[in-house]
């Protein structure tokens, strides 16, 4: 199973969730609330850390951070499952909206 | 160019930060922290909603919620970029984890 | 010494800090981290919880919430003794902003 | 009107939610959510900043950011509201704890 790919995730973590009978309780409301939760998670490791620090974490730490991050895409993917949203295919759409408002300065779109 | 490989996104995401030279910006301190940020804007739109609200949003509400989920994976695979970290692997580890974790009821595992 | 002034809060929580030479890791922007981080933590026992269930807290978790309540506070207080904030001060003029942007349906204001 | 009185802070906020009809909305889960986010909007303006940066704010950027932490302050008051918590007070707890559990280097508590 390649390992990239976000559709078998998906998949995988609804029957996760539909086995342990945990539909009731991923509400888009509630998964945003404990994806935001995550998120400050994985900001903890780095709240005192200079920029320089954050830069050169050891193995051990980039794995603690790596399971934060993991925590972060697993709640990103049920909620998708839940508003039926592909969000790799709305980061493509965003990241085309951000070229156009960044142009690459010296560019003829930044003219 | 499959919409649902991370790796691409990871890749043009790196061209377009190298090409707006904001590499400076990017230490894995701040991407944690761009990324904390994109997922509170995510949580905004729900946090009046009650839970059924948030499991009938109109299209254009489901679209909105869909760039904000783009954002903080947007932030999610740079912070992979820079950390050497794939997330998608991260996360298939972290479900693992999460299945040990939590057998399902009447299983083998939860016996 | 009365419970309710923050005034005297922000004079021993710098007392605290300047005990322990922590200034160097209390600039600003890693004070609001650190504030986000609780913030996150402050939500997390309510996010699988119904708006009800979160009305009717046992004495138990109201005193942990109550905790986490308290490090959000004591954030808020030491990046306003780094940036010469007095937040109690910024929220009575928000408030009155608020007051003007929803005015009371049925008043003066709001015809 | 002393500007350091939360207690007459939470009393107008109290009065506020009543005039307009949110206690509905109010509920503790809610009001958890709506502090992370605007937390992280107080985050916002620092996370492309140096530590240096954020030290030496401009007075028009401080104000702003004076509004943010105003924000997450009206929030917490209102939380403490429904929950009956009185949050200067638990931060005084919070911080009795903070100073046990973090001595002074060199003090009689650290040997």
């Amino acid at each position: 199973m390649p390992a990239d790919s976000l559709a078998q995730l998906a998949a995988r973590l609804q029957a996760f969730a539909e086995a342990r009978d945990w539909g009731r309780f991923h509400a888009p409301k509630n998964l945003a609330a404990a994806l935001v939760v995550e998120a400050g998670e994985l900001l903890e490791p780095f709240q005192w850390l200079t920029e320089a620090e954050s830069r050169a974490l050891s193995a051990e730490q980039t794995e603690a951070v790596a399971l934060e991050m993991a925590d972060v895409l697993l709640y990103l993917v049920q909620l998708g499952n839940q508003l039926g949203v592909d969000v790799v295919d709305a980061a493509w759409r965003k990241l085309a909206i951000n070229e156009g408002r960044f142009p690459v300065p010296g560019s003829d779109e930044a003219r």
